[in-house]
């Protein structure tokens, strides 16, 4: 069968990646090292994106703030363990004025900072010390913050959503009085984070406790959400971090408690990232482009009027400005609808297949037959083609359309999710017990999805054994689902007892 | 009378703007120089005024992108005007790698960029590059996008939202095959930002052209809406720039046009920050803080229990409840309302003065009393005080104020921007003909206002002379009212025939 993309998942999945990106108009190399260009499309589906976790943020308390983009080194120093895990890839910047010299543009050597600033890769220590100006006593407890901003992590070898020098993200920061409410806190928004990937962009997750290897730098536990792409690697869609006593420690983040007596408060920082576009477009994509979840969808039905330059092209116009009108006042999962016309001069049969790759939900084609009829064509992105291999384009009458648009906006939101789920969970293997049995189930295919495994637990020396092994095979720890079976066996890395159940698997 | 901030705006204004933006928990600084920490209720008030402004950008068929924050320095070279009006202020990224040396954080001397980067001040050159791949041929124009950034300019004297060496902003680049289509966009822009500054803002302001000395460096024509500060200082809230083929040249944005020749794009760009918010506060503030008009407000209505630490508390807290839960059921300005019941634990007399100092438009108490009455306690901000100097809080009963609220909603958003309207309008002088007559208004009051003088529109040399002598008056020219009426004398500068008349002011 001939698709709209001229490589498919089977052929290269990494090439894939890049012409559904492509083709869906979503970004671009910008010509800046590492940076990319988001464009409206692909910027579109993060603002759906940021709108709907922003509400969920805003439930559960969060107000969101925004804090400096540049951070004096100072800040850095106070956190060994932070600096260590961030030093090696800031952009850093050491002067505040340029001039012409021989005919170029030159940092100013009279302007050189006196203390480097350095462009922010995440916000613990700057939020840090403004939680260390607004808490005093218990009754400044908790404060719960979020800000949306772009953040920088110089790296070597970009992709674009995956892994880019500049991403944008949200970064939410909290501060409590005990352990117990910072711990309710960290688990409480990996659940948001949880429900925000499963409901809103369709994207069946793991949710568990990260190993101590795969730490954030100076928290002392970590938890994510981590997500299957269709070429079985994982993805990790997003973070949330009990960071207990670290940065509070560091910028002097101290209160009152009701005894009098003065105390560390204990923090937590979680956040979601443009990197979940690139889960999105690896889980629902197919060879066709991408399929965008209606929920996250910019526009989630296009109308293209069938146009041929003459007499009939006003009736079918003002038709299909009707049908969007009508569109636009329906309500599917508690928002208006949002339905496009596309007016562009350009042929009917390329909008079309412009808006298969960008994955619209719905794309309805109006001719002059059509119009006639009192009938529109309608595609649904998730059921391309028949049996037969030919497009599925149905004729419906207009009327029937406007009365099944939102049940079938619903059908394909789910139905993204239910094949989705359906693959995550046919593809984690949990009867293996050796490692020649990981060896084996890894090296026996070139999409072999994850293995959930018995383990000891093991810290310090004894880990860094097993994530070395690991990394022998290409192989990570992911994390340990919060759902998993309770350990009954032995560890599959040492033979010891196991305490819990770990996943294993490639990953991005 | 007694008033809820220490300083009046007669007292010292600038003192007083600083108390508000303290007083209000709008804004602090971060301890980075040049840049603050915008807290929740400022940053509330700019979500706020990007959702109003995003619909409008949109709904004149803009689209959300996203372009990288670093610029390299050859981008700039490109054009030199351009480089003029910004190479003495922006922050450079010379390395990517900090190091430990003699226990310090440093950058690394092996990690020093190839070509600096610059944080972008502004985005023409990134943007226009973008442009010329994108736009090949006249079917692909116009092209019409915008995107939320953050944005840096290196300020050396820095004022909260007014100056800050980081800001916030929308800036929207355009590109379009004529010049006429260019300058419809521009003027186009110019009214969205007078209409949302106006009618969501509440902040009467005027539009026009900017003499040559003020355009934006490398525009043909700079446009802006400036409002007047209680102080008489003029603000420059927005401006919209036709760049002509300023950037098409120095990015190569070039197009074939229907008849097949190759012509450079006309380019257009437009930027509002949170600046108005400083305008915001200087033309709504008053001695009790800040008065945030309704439609920018997070917070519309504000539910304070006065709470006794006795049985009555839980029925008062319910029955503040249903009132937030019925009050949230209404729509205002084609929105719900976003009422706000704050249980936090602090003295009900506290919790009063600080939503009256952070300008929430309505606050309603709620005792014992009022629950058995089945009334509410209306404190509206606009009309804080009685005749007789007491706090006007009207005692209402509770379906009364329901059945009212949306509509003193809508009164406090009139009232506000009636006001201010009277007060720009009432001081601008229209009378004065002689450089004497300018000196004596500027010089007869400590808030002069502004005068609206008829002048020749001198250019080059002769612009300068003139510039010079309003520099030592502390004057500058703001812009050319584009609803002026037409010149019928003199220029009061040189004595020659008027061709227009032009605004002059203080301004910040
Ligand atoms: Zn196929
Ligand atoms: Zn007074």
């Amino acid at each position: 069968m001939k698709h709209a993309l001229s490589v498919t998942r089977e052929q290269d999945f990494a090439a894939w990646y890049q012409a559904v990106i492509s083709e869906a108009d979503m970004a671009e190399e910008s010509g800046v090292r590492g940076c990319m260009v988001i464009r409206p499309w692909g910027y579109g589906i993060w603002e759906r994106m940021q709108k709907l976790l922003d509400e969920r943020i805003k439930a559960t308390g969060h107000e969101n703030c925004y804090f400096p983009l540049f951070i004096p080194l100072s800040y850095f120093e106070k956190e060994a363990e932070h600096v260590d895990g961030f030093a090696k890839e800031m952009a850093v910047v050491t002067h505040h004025r340029l001039i012409q010299k021989d005919g170029r543009l030159v940092p100013d050597p009279e302007a050189k900072l006196e203390e480097p600033l350095v462009v922010r890769p995440t916000s613990e220590t700057v939020i840090g010390a403004a939680f260390s100006r607004w808490v005093q006593s218990w009754r400044d407890l908790p404060v719960l913050i979020n800000q949306w901003a772009n953040v920088v992590r110089w790296e070597m070898r970009t992709r674009m959503f995956l892994r880019t020098a500049e991403f944008l993200w949200q970064e939410g920061h909290t501060a409590h009085a005990t352990v117990d409410e910072a711990m309710e806190e960290t688990m409480k928004m990996l659940e948001v984070y949880r429900s925000f990937a499963e409901e809103c962009v369709a994207l069946p997750v793991i949710a568990g406790e990260k190993p101590e290897n795969e730490r954030f730098p100076g928290a002392v536990a970590t938890y994510s959400i981590e997500a299957m792409m269709q070429d079985g690697k994982a993805l990790q869609a997003g973070t949330s971090h009990f960071l207990g006593t670290t940065f509070s420690q560091a910028q002097n983040i101290k209160f009152q408690n009701a005894e009098g007596q003065q105390e560390l408060a204990q923090t937590t920082s979680w956040g979601v990232s443009t990197r979940m576009i690139g889960g999105l477009i690896m889980v629902h994509g197919d060879d066709d482009g991408l399929r965008v979840p209606p929920r996250v969808a910019p526009y989630q039905v296009v109308v293209v009027p069938m146009l041929r330059d003459n007499d009939e092209d006003a009736a079918i116009l003002a038709y299909c400005g009707d049908l969007v009108t009508e569109l636009n006042k329906l309500d599917v999962f508690r928002e208006p609808v949002r339905a496009l016309l596309d007016r562009r001069p350009a042929k009917a049969a390329n909008k079309r297949w412009g808006w298969v790759k960008k994955g619209a939900p719905i794309v309805i084609e109006v001719g002059g037959r059509d119009v006639a009829g009192g009938n529109v064509s309608v595609i649904r992105r998730d059921r391309l083609y028949r049996e037969d291999g030919k497009l599925d384009s149905q004729i419906v009458a207009k009327g029937d359309f406007l009365g099944a648009a939102t049940g079938m906006l619903e059908e394909i939101q789910q139905a993204l999710f239910a094949d989705a789920q359906a693959r995550l969970l046919g593809n984690i293997d949990k009867s293996i017990t050796s490692l020649d049995g990981l060896k084996a189930y890894f090296g026996a295919s070139k999409k072999p999805g994850w293995a959930l495994v018995q383990w000891g637990k093991p810290t310090g020396t004894a880990l860094d054994k097993v994530v070395e092994w690991l990394k022998g095979e290409k192989l990570t720890l992911r994390n340990i689902p919060s759902d998993a079976d309770a350990a009954d066996g032995v560890c599959v890395f040492t033979g010891e007892k196991a305490v819990e159940r770990v996943l294993v698997g490639r990953s991005y």
